[in-house]
C-alpha cells in the first residue's frame, strides 16, 4: 500500500469538506503502517497543514504552542510517511497511517501514549528507545 | 487483560494530572482491544465524563453538540467496556482499548475512520454492518 496524492483541484475539493474547528484545526492521529495495533500520537492539523500532508505525503502538523507549522522530524529527523489517510464520519478527525522513522515521542518513546492508568495510579508501560537529548542535538 | 478502577482518592490525583482544554476537555480515542489495528472513533471528554469512565470501566463521553454526558451505547446499545486507558505526554489525549460491543460508529460501520483520501477523491472503504435504523430504533 502506497498513498498517491490527489491533484490540486481534487486536493481542495476534498479540503472543502473537512470540519475544521473554531480554531480552523482538526485532530489528527497518526498509527504505525508496520505495526497497526501501535497509536503513535495525536495533533492538530489547520487546512495549510492537512493540505501540505496530502500533497507530500510527508506528515506536516500545525503546532498550537508555537502558532505555526510542525513538519513532524524536521528537527528530530523521526519523520512520518503518509500510507494512508482517512477521514471520520462527522469530518473533524483524521487517521494517518504512517511509516515512523524512529520514534514518535519528543519523550524518546515510539509512542505519547505510555502512561496507564492502574488501581496504583499512572504507570510508564514504555521505555525511551533514544534519549531526548540525541533527538534534538543536531539541531537545537 | 482486565481494567482494575483505582479507589477514589487515586482516582481523583490521576484526574487532577490531566490537561483539560479551555472547554475543559481532552480527546479521547477509542482502540479495538480485540482487533487492535482498527481505530474506532474519536471523541470528548469533561473531567466528569473521564471520571465516570475510569471509576466503572464503561465508556463515557462528552457529546459536544448536546452538552452533556454521553453514556457510548445508552441509545444504540454499542456499548464500549474499557480494557486499557493511556494519557498521551502531555497529558491531553486519551487511548481508550475497549471491547466494543457491535459497531462503533453511528453510520453503522464498525469504525467512524472510513473515507480514506485517494487520487480520485474520498473513498468509502468500509460498508455498513447495521442499519442505522436498526441501532436506534429502540429507543427513538
Amino acid at each position: 500500500m502506497s498513498y498517491i496524492p490527489p491533484d490540486r483541484q481534487t486536493l481542495d475539493a476534498i479540503l472543502d469538506t473537512v470540519n475544521f474547528n473554531k480554531d480552523g484545526l482538526i485532530t489528527a492521529m497518526a498509527q504505525n503502517a508496520e505495526a497497526p495495533h501501535v497509536i503513535l500520537m495525536l495533533a492538530w492539523m489547520n487546512r495549510e497543514a492537512l493540505g501540505e500532508t496530502l500533497r507530500t505525503g510527508r506528515v506536516c502538523y500545525y503546532s498550537r504552542s508555537r502558532g505555526k507549522l510542525w513538519r513532524k522530524g524536521e528537527s528530530s529527523g523521526q519523520t512520518q510517511n503518509l500510507v494512508s489517510a482517512r477521514l471520520d464520519c462527522d469530518q473533524d478527525a483524521i487517521l494517518l497511517l504512517v511509516e515512523q522513522k524512529g520514534v514518535a515521542c519528543h519523550t524518546g518513546r515510539r509512542s505519547c501514549f505510555y502512561q496507564e492508568v492502574t488501581s496504583q495510579g499512572l504507570r510508564s508501560i514504555m521505555a525511551p528507545e533514544i534519549l531526548p537529548e540525541q533527538l534534538y542535538s543536531s539541531t537545537d
